[in-house]
């Protein structure tokens, strides 16, 4: 499903940074640029600095930081899914339609060009246009919203470990907020930070990242038992294949859906005292549970 | 070889601050946690931590961001070795006389520690106690040298695209710089913009680091061929055996010995106007290049 037609200056404004932040294919040595940007611009939708940028312009005018920040978190997500795509983890051939990274590359450029990526975020953000104070601020929430501890590698941990076993509920929430709600909450905070907001502001909205990050996750989840691969542009039905923790398989469809929809209400309370200027991002959270791919 | 005694007192402060900025094993999901410390608890030396230090201490007599630094260093030193050690890169089984982190957690948690360990050395960065315009400095400092334009990423997939193949001596050098000068001279670097050291003395010590680096790998290359497994705490001849490019394969041991001994006077030089303030990090530099392990 493509973002509504109104996100598409922020889309254009993403891309170009992407394009300028990654050193070019014919940098030495060649292979692994060509790995690194092959993944980037394999057609991610770019749903997490759109979210980060949204959020800043909430608070200002001047999104150049909020972009960079959101090249960064870009690299992170594009990491995270070569790194899950490989063999020992998730071992998938399809990603967006296309060939998964380590098929085309092979396993060795794969694993470097995640590690490169990650890298790269980091340095990206350290030369952010955005007084050092504020910078340090956004390094530390991506580092740790990205890491073990409550974080997206956590949350991947938790998920493979999980394969094949009987979940609670509770576990389930922790994987799916640690794998999935951190980044996008961090992308959303990291937004306000890089746009100037007060910090009560920044907190409402890491509440907002939080609960919309983790409805993004519970329909995920869904569009893998509904959607077909081709509409998807991965392999559907991969997580029942794999017997992964889902909320469709702990709660079945109906109960997903409301929880989605509960999650997804929280998430807009948290918006309402802004009134007009919350309508982007209001609109992008609609997006993102409305979604069909 | 232990490293001359009076390190010990860095080398103490090191393991502490490592210890206190790790997640503890029993912090969820515990494998991951058990996986990170197994790696960098591993017997390292902590040669970028303590150089990282040691140039701080020659500009300033508070230390605790350049510890701070150095156990960042430390964390993506440790990730480099988990992921070349993995079955697609190096294939390694024995590293510094211990199982690889792969053979002892798997492949899928030993890919997952390294990004782990990758993550939480920029978010300690983003923390150290340092104002805010220097540690941004030290965070891309750092990022750029762990990275694939002339960095340990770009040197790892020159070295692994060399292997079996005729290189030149400007190939060589290219992968011996990136690989491993450039994470050794961003520790000095990150050592002495920790310490306040003012921009011309931070350059001085970029070359003595770049030159030291560039020796320490050369020798790493001789101790390959010359010493047992036994000693090294990893397979010895590995290099010849994966057909590496090496020093002693292009230019053979005598001419490497004098390579190594030339980089290093090139670097010490540029300690000379330091007198006595340069006397510890000359000792570091007189033990990396006399080591035999």
């Amino acid at each position: 499903m493509k973002l509504p037609d109104f996100f598409e200056t922020d889309h254009a404004a993403v891309e170009s940074a992407l394009e300028r932040i990654l050193p070019k294919e014919d940098t030495q040595p060649p292979s692994i640029h060509r790995a690194m940007r092959y993944s980037v611009f394999a057609g991610g939708k770019r749903i997490r600095p759109i979210l980060c940028i949204e959020s800043a312009r909430m608070f200002s005018e001047h999104v150049d930081a909020a972009i960079h920040a959101g090249c960064a978190l870009e690299f992170i997500h594009t990491y995270s899914l070569i790194h899950d795509d490989l063999p020992s983890l998730d071992n998938d051939d399809l990603r967006r339609g296309k060939p998964t990274n380590h098929k085309v590359f092979g396993e060795a450029i794969a694993i470097l060009a995640g590690d490169a990526l990650l890298t790269l975020a980091f340095e990206a953000l350290a030369k952010s246009p955005l007084d050092p104070a504020r910078r340090v601020e956004v390094i530390a929430e991506i580092g740790a919203a990205a890491g073990t501890v409550d974080g997206m590698v956590g949350g991947q941990v938790a998920d493979v470990e999980a394969e094949g076993k009987a979940v609670t509920a509770a576990q389930l929430e922790y994987i799916h907020r640690s794998k999935t709600a951190a980044l996008i909450r961090a992308s959303i905070v990291a937004g306000a930070i890089s746009g100037g907001a007060a910090n009560e502001d920044v907190e409402r909205l890491r509440r907002f990242g939080e609960n919309i990050g983790w409805a993004f996750q519970v329909i995920d989840d869904l569009l893998d038992v509904e959607e077909s691969s081709a509409a998807l542009g991965k392999t559907a039905g991969k997580d029942q294949a794999q017997k992964k923790a889902t909320y469709p398989a702990l709660f079945g469809i109906e109960k997903s859906r409301a929880i989605a929809a509960e999650l997804e209400a929280k998430a807009l309370a948290e918006l309402d005292r802004y009134g007009e200027r919350g309508a982007r991002l209001r609109q992008l959270a609609g997006f993102l549970v409305a979604r069909r791919s």
